[in-house]
């Protein structure tokens, strides 16, 4: 079946295709009556707006495009679902790309979804993310540009991010009210906002708590299950080796209790392990881990709104900063006592 | 500052903006010189052609679409690795959708790629997938569209998929060379051809084995670790429970495991289980999950070049059908003898 185009209705109704298109963009310049034998027509001949040349004209795609670093990790797919049910209702589609942490393609995702004429993007930084040029950009464009998680401080753009600090805090002092006397710290990527907070919020509790912080026990790793166990055999080889690992990553504490076990340690008893993120495979491990909830279903919808808000405001710069509260799930492996 | 337009560069050779952008367009109405002065003033100026409206009068976005049930399953999220290893170094860019096994939300994001231009269309069908006119229409499209994984039946339309009879055949083979004697099959959804598969290779091995196939023993779940507890549960009270699960799933695998245990079965000794999908958590569990491999890395390699082949010949109805072969892992939920 040939494809019907403006030019089929406007020799039906015998007027020119410029008329029929301002009719179907609702040109206030036609009047209601030709608008409203237009739309008829359009309709009888099985009219198809092309849905893209409408968004080239109207600047409105409704596509949102979400970037992040993996889509394989449960926090990102879990922030990404929020933002669909926030989204999806409203009459958006959610268009998912992946950085794999990389800078460069970091701004070519972004460049691309500009071109697809998004109607905004909603971006947690990639890790080797590179100046802030292609954010600045998006924001010259008028097209919202919301951060969540991994954000970047550029004046006039919004995010919503976890207090990474308080889950650090809450589980460094949930190990020190176990009785853990020396307490470790793995962490990540330290040039990254959210590792700086994890490490200082493990700093405050040590500090608030008359602990004092050996560097010694801070240790830096991929976020893989290997490096975890590397680390602890790290940990464990030191002079005075640690009874309890605080971890900013789930797959880390994994790859810690591993070796752990395999040295002949009891877990919680000899030794105790909170891990970050709330991953799905910490409940259901045999010795389940503790870990710190980052909430990303909320996260998800929360930064949904947060765009939604300047879409309906038409200003992309207000900028709003929302910071969700974490919670800790405690769970076996650093459960020496109840309560 | 303000961004060159084709007029900008017309004004300053004074010439028509209509010249202006076939020259750009590569028209071969204008001369070779006209070019030259076209695209050495486009430089000049810093003009930034519009690559949507490129795209659109090109029908090459350099977008290729990728539709999967769930983007948080180890499967998918490898296959769509897969497909960027390849496609990434080419110049395309992956766009991800997930549909949640909606056939509604299959058919919009269908229709929203194409509306964005895409190149091409790399889908693997929802559960609930509604009718093949969506994808029909791709196709009438001239565009290309390969299935993975999970297929439709339709004349003319590639796919990549996994010889699922086999991977079942060799997980329930295994299943008896262990001693097993009476092996139960848990399923999901037998109205898709991959679960119908898995099921057939399941009654095959128990045939060529001389085993009596019992219609008890097949349960169907949903992907969920509670429902695979539940279905345990279920074969455990029926008069002669099995002694060895083979389930189409991973999670099904891990709930049945989860039950078994609570009920006080050893794991291999008195029971054994394999699962399908070769999930990472299948490997880190302390009790380790023999479970079938779906070679998802090269499965999303192979999609990705069903697709170049297609666009690069200019025929998306060259039906290729790739049927990679599965390969089991043996680990210890199985493995009641060594060899």
């Amino acid at each position: 079946m040939k494809k019907t185009t403006i030019y089929d209705i406007a020799k039906e109704l015998n007027i020119t295709a410029a008329t029929v298109s301002r009719a179907l963009n609702d040109n206030p310049r036609i009047s209601e009556d030709t608008k409203k034998l237009v739309l008829a027509t359009a309709k009888k001949l099985n009219y198809k707006q092309n849905k893209l040349a409408l968004a080239l004209k109207s600047g409105k795609s409704k596509n949102v495009g979400v970037v992040v670093p993996y889509i394989n990790r449960n926090f990102f797919s879990t922030v990404i679902r929020g933002i669909e049910e926030e989204l999806n209702p409203k009459g958006y589609n959610v268009i998912i790309s992946q950085t794999h942490e990389e800078g460069k393609k970091e701004i070519d995702i972004v460049q691309n979804l500009l071109n697809a004429q998004v109607d905004g993007i909603i971006i947690s930084a990639s890790r080797q993310s590179k100046g802030n040029d292609h954010f600045k950009y998006v924001l010259s464009k008028n097209v919202p540009l919301i951060f969540f998680d991994r954000k970047k401080e550029i004046e006039g753009i919004s995010s919503v991010t976890l207090d990474d600090a308080q889950g650090a805090y809450q589980a460094t002092k949930h190990l020190i009210e176990q009785g853990c006397k020396h307490i470790a710290h793995m962490t990540i990527d330290l040039s990254l906002l959210i590792y700086q907070n994890r490490l200082a919020g493990y700093k405050q509790a040590l500090a608030d708590h008359g602990m004092e912080f050996n560097p010694d026990y801070v240790i830096a790793l991929q976020s893989e299950i290997v490096a975890g166990k590397d680390a602890a055999k790290k940990l464990m080889g030191l002079p005075e080796p640690p009874d309890a690992i605080f971890s900013a990553t789930d797959l880390g504490a994994l790859g810690a209790i591993q070796y752990l076990r395999e040295i002949g340690k009891k877990i919680p008893e000899d030794f105790c392990v909170v891990g970050f993120s709330n991953e799905p495979f910490t409940q259901f491990m045999e010795l389940p881990i503790s870990s710190v909830d980052q909430s990303p279903l909320l996260m998800g919808k929360t930064a949904a709104k947060v765009f939604l808000e300047q879409i309906e405001s038409n200003d992309v710069k207000i900028e709003k900063n929302v910071v969700l509260s974490p919670s800790l799930e405690i769970r076996k492996s650093s459960q020496k006592t109840l309560g």
